[in-house]
């Protein structure tokens, strides 16, 4: 039923290029009164890139005019300085989306998203999925809404739209209340900035105090900090913060569900330097590697990270070991997404485009390598084959997270369940595919274990398979087929 | 209420540079059965492109899939080689869409208009403008539609998804039910094409066949005679012609109105390689030229046209004056919208970037200087001035239309009546304001023996302010504003 | 010898759309003494456009710095509002070049030509050809110096800087008195413009006037007439004049040779609305159309021109033959460089693309058609085709120019002998293959008496063979090899 | 006298985003007797990329012909995949250039540069800087050469195009004895290629050899690492190879001289995973972090890098303190060239767009900071200011570098003297600019022991004032004015 799509380019599938890794979807920030709203945002986007790469968009509001500019691509190549000079106004909401391999592709797929309604314009940026997005989108298609991209999120724009209630809060509640799944919004119109958790918490937000007591609305902490404003606290699972002239109102709408918040965030998506939920990403990371060590200990000369995302969990494992940790995989931060592999005979050079060793640092050693996930495992298995290549006599290959067996249905990208190594092999078979000494993954009780700073309970759905939003089997394949879709 | 835009450049008004005409507000086009119907939707544009500079896009429809390319700038640029090779299938629709002075204002105003509804993807292109739809808009809105453009073809997109009829060209019908205005329209979804006129028939489009038997829609016959299409017979005002598998449908399924073709088209608008409604527009304009010498006659050396939309007209009055026509001014062709007018001392150089006549030409001699119309009067100052300067010792001026005192609010883009020179000066004050030695407008009723082809009624509200279609003084005020937004 | 070039893009034959003349080299500009030099010489590259569209550049200078700016495209693609604010100074020269099929090939062919010499920065534009060109790189070459692009013109600027005169003009002079061929040239160094004409002044060059007492340098008098300069005189051949803080010092260092200006000028390269060494072309465009009338008369209906260049000449055929001047073939505009051929099976339009007829125009008209030349015939042929293809019962093809049967070796772009239709068919066998009724050309007598206007010689080397500069086979053969491979 | 040059835009000064780092010039890669020799330099580029951002070159040799790509920006902006399939040949050789902060002010500089001489065209690419290379290009000059770039590059080519010896090694030799200063470089004619180094070797060159036989140069070996090219041997200081289809020679045109190797190589230019002269950089670097813990040994409770390059030095500082390793400091990858700072009230957010510490890191911690060198102080300054705002209670900062007190001219781009903190401060002034609980660095002495792998000497100008190649004042004013200019 998804019809309308823009012309898309020929798939580039650049498997030596492309990142064995789950993705998050999106990163999201908002400010509230500040003469310089959308530079805030900026900076805020600027932090939040590494949850998407894909495409960025930014709206503020002025007079009740909502100001728009969004595009594919990264934050500093979307925005020029003529383009944030317009973007005038004291209230500003921005988007990061994921990075995909298509081109041009998803052009209609850009966030925030922005509607004229009959009360006024309304911008509303989405960090999550909704599991009855497509069964919604239909409903709203047969009543004569039109849809303008392939995003659940615009079922909730549209829902907000068609609400007959009030003030805009209002409006939005009732919405939420249609859809089931998972959501951090930060919407806004021409007078109120709101921010809102979905039930289980599954995604991340946080509150943020300026120093001229404007408000600030972000996906972690580490953008607070580059703007220096004041983390105030996270938004709770199923709060709605509304902030206006009034000041900030907060709102429990939602039935209260148990606390639900996603443990990848602090495996893999979260910047170190943040803390979600209270827990510090960089310490739970430490605490996943040290963990590690003492679940799957192991003799050898050298702890050596996966850059970037393996080095505190590595610095854990080394420090609870005592094996000496070292840099001994350096990457190349000059690798982009514009790389062009050359065509011919000399394509296969695998991971060395990203990651080298210096000359010699590997001959005869016993080596611990350590990396944040596997997930096809095409990654893994090359890096362990260079480190071979290069002279180490044993890999040992420790995993900071679980195996992770499930596709995700509440906003992150995973590939479809038959692709992912685990679900299909035991660690034996993985290690065997690999061809390390020895493989271990940390156990989910170690992973809890680790990330102990709170006593709510977790989403670890991609590890159990244990999903907290019940979802028909229809939903979920709805929402795989969307997500295929859009890549 | 129309509260969500892009970010606008600070204006650019270039008065030296401005064309002082009424500017059509588009062509449409459409192919039904054709491999290639893109590359001819594509070719059909370009002959079009007269009708519209400022953007240009096609949709296709390939196995249920609508394939869109829009963008901003003329046909040549908007569409690259791989753009149309992406917009696969047998049928498609496109529009080319008026030129403003503004960047990228207007970068959610791009035709033809997509939508997903329950039924599937539906494409519009949409020459025109509707009186109501300002009104329309608020309603829908209230009802909880969304809008993304602001523009008033929108309107009827979602009147079409709304409806609850069986089959497409029901549904588009109840839309158009609800609407008034003027309407050129090229619609499709996965299986038709559909291309109906107003009941007045204000605006122009005819019917063509393809070699192959495959069915052509366009606003113009010169855009047939490009791609090799076969002219069939203009679309009757009111007329629905439903094109699919199974052949042509003509229906009326509105009440019957009187024929209101717009008369501008003969004047400027159409393309003189075209026949509008049966009347060739090159002769047309030749027939205007020759009543114009019979009603103003004067004794003079040379008749110049001012190029190029002056010389069918100029022809004609040269040939029955007996006056020797000449190419006394001559048409740089290659300014176009990406001209920097330098911004210091200099820049008052006036129409000579554009226009200039050989050395010598004009000294002593008394000249008839034929153009098409008056709009702000701004340009024709500045020709007379030039041809003054240049030696000319008369220069009169000749106007192959009746003095324009009212605005447009069917489609065109025209200034508000008070910018207008001939809503507010006798001929004698428009003589004085730009120092011609005589000034002379063709009379409406030598305007109507020129178009004499068919018997049937125009719209000549723009001369009389006789409007065919019954408008509020709220509407028109709200047309108005809308024009004025959007550029 | 020529061995480093860009790499370059498949070629893009694209034979519809190829304009069929000869095409003239370039155009140059220079402005002495006005605070916006720069600006002047970009209006002054906009009037010159018509003399090369493949790029633009201008050099201006400003305390002893060259500030350069040189494109790819048409001037008003190449400079933006910045570059034009950074080309700083009083003085300022530009250059416009001609038009190749090629993509990026000629990125190193880009005019005015600058280097640092000992004596400081220097920057030459040139109108024309070597025709020891290629002999005198290949000294230069032995010798040590270094060259960067294929052009020509940097054998004059390593001839300047390796002299060991003492200023700047005797410098060039000795440059100049080295090199063989056609040459309307503009020099500037820090403090000095220099115009100079080669001692047969093959290519135009004329001196204006600013109304500050700043001087000018222009290829057509129509560049002056935009900037409002005055015209002073044309440059005479073998001239050079050296304008300076001392004012204008005229010398003629060269031996005195016969003037021998292009002819063509006349026919096709020269704006109408310019004066080539005192002769209006317009003028002398439309006599060419009255004795090709008296030379070639014949009954007919309608006397049409090829549009834009063949109207002057039709209107004069017109006006002496007494048959009705028409413009039945209408010219889109819009047609420019970046139009995309579809590429499969609908290629074939023809010249439709460009040239169109009013409907019914043409049916049964005995048709009089007046071009300004015919290279290889294919877009003639094409017309013809048209034009009964659209119900004429006769085309008489009238051609403003003699038969073109010999290629150009200074400075205009004509195909080989080979493909010139003149130089291998009569009349009657061109006749026979552009399927005219009669096809007649102006004789070389009837051309001369058009352009009465001055006693001196032309060159008319393109239709006599009669070459005014005496070139070895060699030679020509290095001429014709060089421009092929820059195109 | 260097007169010509591009327009400039106004600087764009940016303190808090420029890197205050030494920057290596460029890198050099070139290619011998492969089929897709120009593949494979774009790989060596890419892994060379550290070496220069701001420009990228390729130029490749087939059939007599030289194809060029070269261009501003990123290796993987400046190269489309039509661009690499143009540059054919089994001979190829590029350039990387450092990154300046100007736009467009150097579009003439471009390496590797390219020339057609009498005996055929040549490519060289260049690392280093002449110190005689203004006075040369002065004379040459004077001869008449004409330059085409600032580059001191040119002065070779120049020189080996005018040489009047046979083989083009002899020529380049001849070249190249007429110079003095640093270079390693990368040449190519039609027929070979050739890798020389300057007498005292000061910028480094390797030599690889592909798995087909094929020869490979490059400035770091980490580039054959990527292409899979086994490491043979560095060139030798003085020594000229010069592949061909004869094989390799290699010979010693120039008096011995002492070998002088830029020991800042192994401080901060080189990628770790490289060796130079056979020092392994990482190991080198790590053993400066023990030399600087045993110089300047220090209580505390965490060793922390500043990344990424101090983070080799502070795992050998950690190791050999025992004070625990910690990547207390995050550094955001995705800051690039592009970034918009915003312009107004909130510009002042220091590093933290770069580097950013997990919540509640630093508090109450003894911090040894490490990071590689200071230049102008104004970064370390900041960083120091950020981990105290973090609630360091002390902040011990280690630079793994001697103070740099005086500039380069051998193709490194320092600031001028009075810019260098060092050079007018003493390590307790520095102490408290950086308001730094305590500040050290290593030793001359400790820097040497650090990189004890080979006997031979270094070039440690920029600690010790002790320049290897007799330079005079003016030679200096020369080289400082033309960095300047440049940039």
């Amino acid at each position: 039923m998804i019809s309308a799509r823009s012309t898309t380019p020929d798939a580039d599938a650049d498997d030596d290029l492309r990142d064995d890794h789950f993705r998050d979807a999106c990163g999201v920030f908002g400010v509230y009164d500040h003469p310089e709203a959308a530079n805030l945002v900026y900076l805020g986007l600027y932090a939040l890139q590494h949850r998407g790469q894909e495409s960025a968009g930014i709206v503020s509001v002025e007079d009740r005019i909502l100001h728009v500019n969004r595009g594919r691509g990264l934050v500093a190549d979307v925005f020029k300085r003529q383009d944030l000079a317009r973007l005038r106004g004291r209230q500003a909401v921005g988007h990061v989306r994921y990075s995909t391999s298509g081109g041009s592709a998803s052009q209609r797929n850009l966030q925030p998203l922005v509607a004229d309604t009959a009360d006024g314009g309304i911008a509303i940026a989405h960090n999550g999925n909704l599991v009855n997005g497509v069964q919604m989108r239909r409903d709203l298609e047969r009543r004569g809404s039109i849809f303008q991209s392939t995003m659940d999120t615009e079922v909730i724009v549209h829902l907000t739209a068609l609400s007959r209630r009030q003030s805009f809060y209002e409006r939005l509640t009732e919405a939420l209340f249609q859809v089931r799944g998972a959501y951090a919004l930060v919407a806004m119109n021409e007078r109120r900035l709101i921010g809102v958790r979905d039930p289980h918490g599954i995604r991340p937000l946080v509150l943020g105090r300026l120093d001229n007591n404007g408000w600030v609305l972000s996906s972690e902490t580490c953008a607070l900090d580059l703007i220096g404003a004041r983390f105030e606290r996270d938004v709770e699972p199923g709060e709605m913060v509304t902030i206006g002239p009034d000041g900030l109102l907060s709102r429990y709408p939602f039935p209260r569900k148990k606390r639900r918040l996603c443990i990848f965030e602090y495996i893999y998506f979260a910047r170190p330097d943040s803390a979600i939920d209270g827990v510090n990403v960089y310490e739970a990371r430490k605490r996943i590697g040290v963990n590690l060590a003492r679940e799957h200990p192991v003799e050898a000369d050298v702890v050596v990270p996966v850059p970037d995302s393996g080095v505190p969990a590595a610095l854990g494992f080394a420090q609870a070991s005592g094996i000496p940790f070292e840099l001994g995989i350096i990457r190349n931060h000059y690798v982009g997404r514009t790389f062009i592999e050359p065509q011919q005979s000399i394509r296969h050079f695998g991971v060395k485009i990203k990651l080298n060793s210096p000359p010699g640092f590997f001959a005869g050693k016993r080596v611990v390598l350590v990396d944040d996930s596997v997930v096809r495992g095409t990654t893994s298995r090359k890096i362990v084959k260079m480190v071979r290549a290069a002279g180490a006599s044993e890999v040992h290959l420790r995993i900071s997270s679980p195996p992770t067996a499930h596709p995700c249905f509440y906003g992150i990208d995973t590939p479809n369940q038959q692709e992912l190594l685990a679900a299909n092999n035991s660690v034996a078979q993985m290690c065997a595919y690999m061809e390390a000494t020895s493989l271990a993954f940390i156990s989910l009780d170690g992973l809890y274990r680790s990330v102990h700073g709170v006593s709510e309970g977790y989403c670890d759905a991609c590890f159990s398979g244990s999903y907290p939003i019940p979802t028909t089997r229809m939903e979920k394949e709805d929402t795989r087929l969307t997500l295929l879709q859009e890549s």
